[in-house]
């Protein structure tokens, strides 16, 4: 067997350049990725997964990943908060639908209860907590979406309008809150 | 060259059967794919576009389409509006979130206006036309999110809260309203 070998050009059929196999001619199409995530209430307080796995691993994140196929979102963030912190949801509704073009993907972040109080480290789990919100480690989140999420999921405790909140202004999730530029990869 | 051959298995590191190339071992992965579009309003009319291509030549629908690497949906939306009826939009706000896991797709569709009153069809439509919405062929408009669409902009239009609408109760994707069932591909 060869090795993987792929050229970036404009295929005949198409109008951007893709990558295409050198050895058969496939066409490797890449499409944005859709993240799902929650964040998850219990008695006040929220549920944060401390990353086992790069990038950003042994940061705070809420349960969140790719959405997988034939998933409706739903189903996918409970999923992911099933497998990072063995964790059975009551989905709430839509908290969120951010917009990370650089590294092309699309978030949509739900509020969610837990249906019973059980959770436990899944694999890409180093820990999991419940955390009051005043003790979340603000400078320990994985990600920009992170602090964004639980912003607008304390708006909407706070009564905000249940409209799902967007990027804040002029964010694109490059830069965390204290200053930090990010790299390649997010979630 | 040889020709592309996949076997479909489960790699060393995943838990989930991916195609992988039977010559140098490449993981094709496949995620869900994003469709943004919108529903256009100028001076009470809604324009629609005659799709050109398959499935469903000949339908009537919305301006949408597959976001592309690198893109906000508010600018995929704005791109597909441009491609498939040479308009230029203002962006309102998210409609509608809808998902059909039987395509693995999750649609973001927003409310949008024409920036200026021109328009015709792109190389993708056979004709692009406004309608007062009583006036919208209903039985030949290309899938069922299309009529979710427009019913919702409906609502909104007459002043249902600004919170994005989902897939109607129980509804998938898979059957239009008149009860014809659905084929592999939408939009």
């Amino acid at each position: 067997m060869t090795e993987p070998s792929f050229t970036r050009r404009v295929p005949g059929d198409d109008e951007r350049a893709r990558d295409i196999c050198d050895h058969c001619g496939f066409v490797a199409y890449e499409n944005p990725k859709i993240v799902v995530g929650s964040v998850v209430r219990h008695e006040g307080r929220i549920l944060l997964c401390r990353r086992a796995i790069e990038p950003r691993r042994g940061f705070w994140t809420i349960p969140a990943g790719y959405l997988e196929l034939g998933e409706t979102p739903e189903d996918g963030a409970r999923r992911e908060a099933a497998e990072e912190a063995n964790v059975r949801l009551h989905m709430d509704r839509l908290l969120a639908v951010y917009s990370v073009p650089r590294i092309s993907q699309v978030q949509l972040i739900y509020r969610a209860r837990l249906a019973d109080p059980s959770f436990s480290p899944g694999p890409e789990s180093l820990d999991v907590r419940l955390f009051d919100p005043a003790d979340i480690p603000r400078d320990e989140l994985a990600f920009p979406s992170v602090h964004w999420a639980l912003d607008h999921d304390a708006e909407a405790e706070a009564g905000a309008p249940p409209v799902p909140f967007a990027n804040p202004q002029g964010a694109s999730g490059s830069v965390m809150p204290n200053g930090e530029r990010f790299g390649t990869d997010e979630m």
